[in-house]
């Protein structure tokens, strides 16, 4: 029930701050069972870490992860696994004249609204570096998921601000600097970045998910259906504005006879639902997609006000991500990932393995 | 924990099928000292209930709600409130011949794989009648965030299929058929819902939420956040594809200097946020958007499969809503009032009165 | 979350005052397929219901049990399980003097020091009443632990006063008007009640109760283990003082050499343990024991307060049990099969089949 | 929902092994601006270290804790508080020969059947060990109960095996090596325990803990009442087999003249209720009792089987307490603490300030 865990069987408890000692997770309600290193986890980190092209931001952490407990002789035991993550590049000189001072979009004010104190070394709790933890809890999920249901959860960006990132292959995205799908947009986004830094600004992103080979069954008939948990891990990520299932907003304007998936012996003919009718998947593959804010750290000089009411000008000159959206896409995947973890072992409680 | 239980410490256990004798909700977690009796209750049931125009179901439920306990003396006493409604308008056999099939679009066949069992009459417990214990709680959660806070939870429709709705007025709404903050487009809706009753299809349909006079500080830093609670909630309503907060996928487009909401002495310039920032209220309105789907019940025949997976012709001539949006509003308002009322009573736990 | 839930994966939310329309509880989780009857959950209720000797309160409640949902065609659907149960026999003027008053050794001073507003009728909330809907969701568990893994779920009364109760035959006990399981004692029993009643007076009792056939496995390495989940349902009955498990209280004086029970290739060669080892069943029998206070009303006269914090004298006419224990037995076999499936659940969800 | 985590606001998540590379614990929910360093947290992690007399385990671990999170300039921030304990003195060669044997009394054979992997070394999770971040996270809840209401949590050992100990002071309890509350027994009790050395025996104890200066109003009405989730800490901690409140299982034999407390203007005059009417605080101390039971860990030779279920000699020769009860005190204080601060914020929530 604590605000900072994820998951009703498979939980994920995340602490830590940007630049404090370290940050970590425990989860628990792992299976015993399952072959897992630090190795598994350290390849879902390198992915989202920081400082990998020129488009993301440069700060230099190793991100290594290390495993407190939960694993026996490169098994998991059934018990917590405790993950730990040691901040090294932490500049805090960067952040020392925030402290005083609301950054525009950020959470600067309503932490101190909340809490009364923060810590304002590089955001603190609300920075984008508390999704590290979610990574690794989320390569567990992913492994556990192909291992025993062939389930594969994958991303890619959509469209980075104006550009539509048209889909041609899943075997592009690996090795493309954006997580796009396609190869030959790349030198575009390339210079819509390049042209964004220099005018010292930032930009939205669309995400999309997916899980495919997962059974149906999943979820609950009410409140925590399956495509509720999805949004609510979704909507609880940084910078996400917006969260939509298969058709999405799309469905506004659709009419029944063209949204409602009709169904043959072989399978479902459209996929409208997104993989989930009634809060439950169906089988077929389970698509969110999600509106990614543009990055609130910027150099152009913004209004705000410091805590004393007092109105002051804001630029900020530390290392950020000029577009958060970049580096969502294994963070999504992770986070999906825990989801369909979770209510697997949840359908397994009530209904028996599936 | 339970699946079919909304809220952490405001906490709505749901129960029901829509042909069952009774449907209700156990709210357990109000403060004691809450005046409250079924009169404030039924004000919000009624205003969801079906049968009350032409472009809605025909189905009658009078949608009586009996207070059960947590009351005495026409105030709450802080135990938990059972809130009972019988059904009275079952047709069964209205819905005879679907036991066997599975209805495009509905969650027959998913709640078919997950339990095996299914009650098949009305969809069950995946009817949209199992809103109304919603509804019911939401009356609480409002009349207790208004009384405590002044706050004040309001919604309305936005857009009707291929039809945006211009907001006008709040004054407008209560007394507008679709719940439109517009009264000049009611003849155009009426006409596009006529016609799509003569063409037995459905449409979609976006609906906001607003919540205003809400204090800064109600959210968690992390997977809780309040934004993460609300997509849960909504996206957890029948029907709901999609979920966005502020500028919602408005912001993929934009730049951080047009997204970040700048801060004055006298207050923000802008609300692309959406009133919450890093999961946390900031105090400024917060605007909630969803898209619904058409309704999966349509009288144009379509292809679907029974039990034993042959092929089927379905065709639903039951009593169906042909735009669920346009009862939609009053339920999104009563989920937003209960996620609000539970962080409320959250933030006050962790963080003393606010 | 609710503090009126009970369970983690079958869960059971409990509603109602003594002298409220009705009591009743919601049963969420219950894995579907399972047949169930109203008369299933009457012959549980009937066991526990008041009236049926003239050692226990005079008060006639029918306690018939109506089950609103969650079961179709006779067989439970796996979504929730409304349980109502109407108050009939409400007299609320035998209690009316009592509003404003504090009854020594009942909870009227601590909920008006909690809530402020109470409902007086009875006891309201705390009435030991609010017994009857958790042996409604008992009886479920019952059957479905029988019907699982063949759990036999008993209880018996150990003790009633000063007067220790051999143990010679689960045969006697359901013909035993004290749930003892000796038929010998009787008369000694009827004589100490008889004299108890015209002294005015109540007294204390011990509760025994045993699993026997379920799984090794069941329970959880910390802080919910299932020694503590039982302990957390035992002592959260009214009037409980005290719970134990295995050789509880005995262990003080034991040295290790003989508490901890021997393993043999045929099995464990004592039960010190009580079926449980560090949180986790064994497959032995469970046996826990229980501490029940004397009836906190009585017709002697004590000394209290009223709310203005004047002293009274408080003497208690109306129909109590002057030995709650004599009742108690049905209600914690319900709850020992509460807490069992739930971790029969938990565990099939971490661990698969079990 | 982590059966890992205790606490529903003030949550203590707990991770570790025996002899893994570290434990610890992730504790969320404590409100913002509390003084709070590791010296704080060291104090109490040093009353319950081995090492510190002849009468308990010679492991020497110096249990230096680490606050890796939630801590800013000294102060709590609101945000999860990260606490790392490394494991120094881990020798797994003692535990080698047990991987494949079930040591009586002890865990190892249901974590196997539990999980089918399991960490022997040094008991795994199911060390008392395990207890330290207890004990940690203990200390925070000790620190903000006093500080925010001057309430005062003590423990004291009142048996060790057949010798009751007389209280006489909270003054002795501090510096007694037994944490006895009477200087004069303790040649006794060490008598006592070199005897028991010699014989390669173990012990059982008997612990009590008080909690004084808490408010009234603390508590639920029915299931997660406070005497219920104190049972539900306390026998969820290492060898305990017996948990009672106020006159516990001396309730079975009073009457209600005896055991129900009057009360007059001026307060109770007497607490067989331990503090605690109908589930909730009456503001009267806290008084909880507990049984110990004899370490498992004895070098006499114990009967048992191995993996393959053939018949096994067993003989624990490592380095342990043979009697756990001696360093129970700290650690049942740490409990008692984490549960009454739980109940604070619920009741802060539900409630207001109390």
């Amino acid at each position: 029930m604590s605000g900072n865990t994820l998951g009703k069987l498979f939980c994920v408890t995340n602490f830590g701050e940007s630049h404090g000692p370290a940050i970590g997770a425990v989860v628990d309600g792992c299976p015993a069972g399952l072959p897992l290193s630090e190795a598994d986890i350290q390849l879902e980190l390198d992915r989202r870490r920081p400082g990998t092209s020129r488009h993301v931001t440069q700060r230099q952490e190793a991100d290594q992860v290390e495993i407190l407990s939960g694993v026996y002789e490169g098994v998991t035991t059934g018990t917590p696994i405790g993950l730990l993550i040691r901040n090294t590049d932490a500049r805090s000189k960067d952040y020392s004249n925030i402290a005083d001072t609301f950054r525009p979009g950020h959470a600067d004010y309503t932490y101190w609204r909340k809490f009364g104190e923060r810590d304002p070394r590089g955001g603190g709790r609300s920075s984008a570096r508390l999704t590290a933890p979610s990574v690794a809890a989320g390569a567990i999920a992913k492994k556990w998921l192909a291992q025993t249901y062939g389930t594969v959860v994958r991303g890619y960006m959509s469209q980075l601000g104006p550009i539509a990132i048209p889909f041609e292959s899943w075997d592009e995205v690996p090795r493309n600097p954006f997580y796009a799908p396609c190869a030959s947009i790349v030198p575009q986004l390339e210079a819509f970045m390049d042209q964004l830094r220099k005018d010292g600004d930032s930009i939205g992103a669309r995400i999309e998910a997916v899980a495919e080979n997962l059974p149906a069954g999943w979820g609950e008939p009410l409140y925590d259906r399956l495509d509720a948990d999805i949004a609510h891990v979704m909507m609880g990520l940084n910078a996400v504005k917006g969260v939509s299932i298969g058709a999405g907003f799309a469905s506004i304007e659709q009419r029944g006879s063209e949204h409602g998936d009709e169904i043959t012996p072989t399978g479902f003919l459209s996929n409208n639902a997104g993989g989930i009718l009634g809060g439950i998947s169906s089988g077929q593959p389970i698509t969110v997609s999600l509106a990614i804010k543009p990055t609130s750290s910027i150099r152009i000089e913004r209004q705000s006000v410091n805590r004393a009411g007092e109105s002051v000008a804001v630029q900020t000159l530390g290392r950020h991500d000029p577009c958060v959206g970049i580096r969502a896409t294994p963070i999504v995947e992770a986070l999906l990932a825990i989801v369909l973890m979770d209510h697997a072992l949840r359908n397994r409680a009530q209904c028996g393995a599936s």
